[in-house]
């Protein structure tokens, strides 16, 4: 036997098995070996890093509020390959620690130094959780952000670090974070179903196969294999690069954080219930998009001089790597403008991976006039 | 921050950091994480169920040695969907253990029952290492050959089980293997490396970006970012499934193995000398092939009725799923026919994960007349 396809990373498909149950925080090493070591390489590193429109919003963010570093002391949470340590000393701070788990701290360290900043930036390798500070901070700055925010479970380490190292007039860069949902219509929704369906006969013709060649009956299994073709094809979100004119309904905030005082219990399990209304003419509900954005706003007392945001909404010029996430329908639905739909949502871990999610999705339509006209519950896997 | 892109999986790309050094063998449940989980996917249990090649040699190997199993115990290591150990009671066992590790041993118990054989039929979920049975047994079957025989270590518990399981009149299915090396031409080397000269193409436009927008000199990054890219798109085997002309010189076997006596150490770290001769006309040596056959002969003392031998040779007819690995040079050489081509080889483990392979590849050409041509030493990763 060999493995063709990919098992156990967090990158792409499939969850490992984890830790304990109800999302516990999955063993180190295993976690190190789905989740944190795609961060050591460059090459993960340049997309990211290639970003525009995150690089444009932390750079002016940093740069546009500079008396929030100049003198000042900074902790950059997963600093990657430093750069917003760099650009916090650039920005005038006293000193940077900038913290990575990966190996590619080697890597931070020697661009600090080729950027003459080695008496203002130290590179310190380890889990934050771990690492020891001689002094709290003044400012806390981290790009933690998954898809549809939250997955990868990153701000988890990033609220550690603020409990721990941040002075009590610290600020959190970024200060918000907000998670959007919206009903959208996308041709993704007929495709994945006709992988689905494709999929299927092929296992009727494989599992006919089996049977006259080697005379064995595989149908016990074809409804195993349904569930987790549906899991992948239907289930599972995928990342997309939605076009405005693909949302057909007011977007709706499902979550707002103020970043310096969230807590991990409002993050491990996120509920809504949001009303979206259809703008679309006559139009068909395909599934929804979620995506987030982050503001840099400083703190009430001390707060920032230039107010930057950094969206992900779809549009048509500012796509960035973090697309949006889709959430598609096997069945699309007919739905007319002025259509209500109330959406209940509860967002939680995954057992087997608390760095993974499942989303709970109830939705009912009313008409303009309040008629009820359908209603459904799905379930979605973030993986 | 969100991954996009595979990591720590034995599947994809990517090594995840592992155990301890010299290729001990990584925590287990890294090792679940990592390796074992891609198995307890139907869709993957399909693709290998789907390989006629790999299907009939077992089927024939099988029943056409009904010998070997009627009235007999055997032990399936690394059961997956059940096949083998069905196979096995349906050719007249009186006892069949198959065991699991992943929970697709679920699946292999209910396909069982469906298939009237759970009197027969014992599934036990585990690693074989942990599980006991209540008896030795005459035969252990077992599909372990990954990607040029080695990858993914399996036959290391393979060892095991026979050490602990098998009588000592016991046969083992497969019961000989073998790896083949062989110099091919391959459009891949030119594509490789022209995506290569690409990336690196890429980074020299980003790194001036970096510089021009944000202020920060990359350059001491280019050097790790060429070696990791050059691994990436160089260094490390492929997939393949090549043509038997692609082939330009005597294919050379370089280990051979009797799996009744096998031990872990001799294939920890396989030493090769061999020579193969260039059959093309002139032709442009890309780099090398490796694959695998092996073979149902039994024991001397109790030998096959009819000899099955399963290959994975390039072939127009009959490819597997496992194809060839492709070792590609980033700077192919021309030869004529009648060079010779003295090979060393060193394949031996990785020290992050035993179940990836790195191998030395020395290589000396000399003309048919014995004027040296050319000598090249080159280092490959199978991920």
């Amino acid at each position: 036997m060999r493995n063709s396809s990919n098992g156990g990373a967090m990158g792409g498909r499939a969850a490992g098995p984890g830790g304990g149950g109800g999302g516990a925080p999955v063993d180190k090493e295993v976690d190190f070996a789905q989740y944190f070591c795609t961060y050591s390489f460059l090459y993960h590193q340049k997309d990211m890093l290639s970003d525009r429109v995150r690089m444009d919003a932390y750079f002016n963010a940093v740069f546009e509020n500079k008396h929030h570093f100049a003198g000042k002391t900074v902790l950059d949470v997963g600093t990657g390959s430093g750069i917003l340590a760099i650009w916090s000393a650039q920005a005038g701070a006293k000193k940077v620690y900038a913290v990575e788990a990966t190996s590619m701290a080697d890597h931070a360290r020697a661009l600090v130094k080729a950027n003459n900043l080695e008496h203002i930036v130290e590179v310190i390798q380890g889990s934050v959780e771990d690492i020891s500070l001689p002094e709290k901070v003044d400012v806390i700055i981290s790009e933690w952000m998954g898809y549809f925010l939250l997955r990868e479970s990153m701000f988890d380490s990033v609220i550690w670090a603020r409990d721990r190292w941040l002075k009590p007039t610290g600020v959190m860069y970024p200060s918000h974070a907000r998670m959007w949902f919206a009903p959208i219509k996308s041709g993704m929704a007929d495709r994945k179903k006709s992988d689905f369906d494709g999929a299927m006969a092929d296992w009727h013709n494989f599992s006919d196969e089996i049977k006259s060649y080697y005379g064995v009956d595989m149908g016990v299994l074809t409804k195993p294999f349904a569930v987790e073709q549906e899991k992948y094809y239907i289930q599972t979100a995928m990342w997309n690069d939605l076009n405005p004119q693909q949302v057909i309904g007011t977007p709706t905030i499902v979550k707002e954080m103020d970043c310096l005082t969230a807590t991990v219990s409002e993050i491990e399990e996120v509920r809504s219930n949001v009303t979206s209304v259809i703008s679309g003419q006559n139009t068909r509900l395909c599934g929804f998009g979620g995506w987030f954005d982050v503001q840099f706003k400083g703190r009430k007392e001390d707060p920032a001089q230039q107010e930057i945001e950094l969206t992900t909404a779809p549009s048509e010029q500012h796509c960035t790597h973090w697309g949006q996430q889709v959430f598609i329908m096997s069945n699309p639905i007919n739905v007319a403008e002025g259509d209500n739909l109330n959406l209940g949502l509860v967002m939680s871990r995954s057992k087997e991976n608390h760095r993974l999610m499942e989303i709970e999705l109830n939705c009912e339509i009313k008409e303009a006039s309040g008629n009820p006209k359908e209603a459904f519950k799905k379930t979605y896997f973030i993986e």
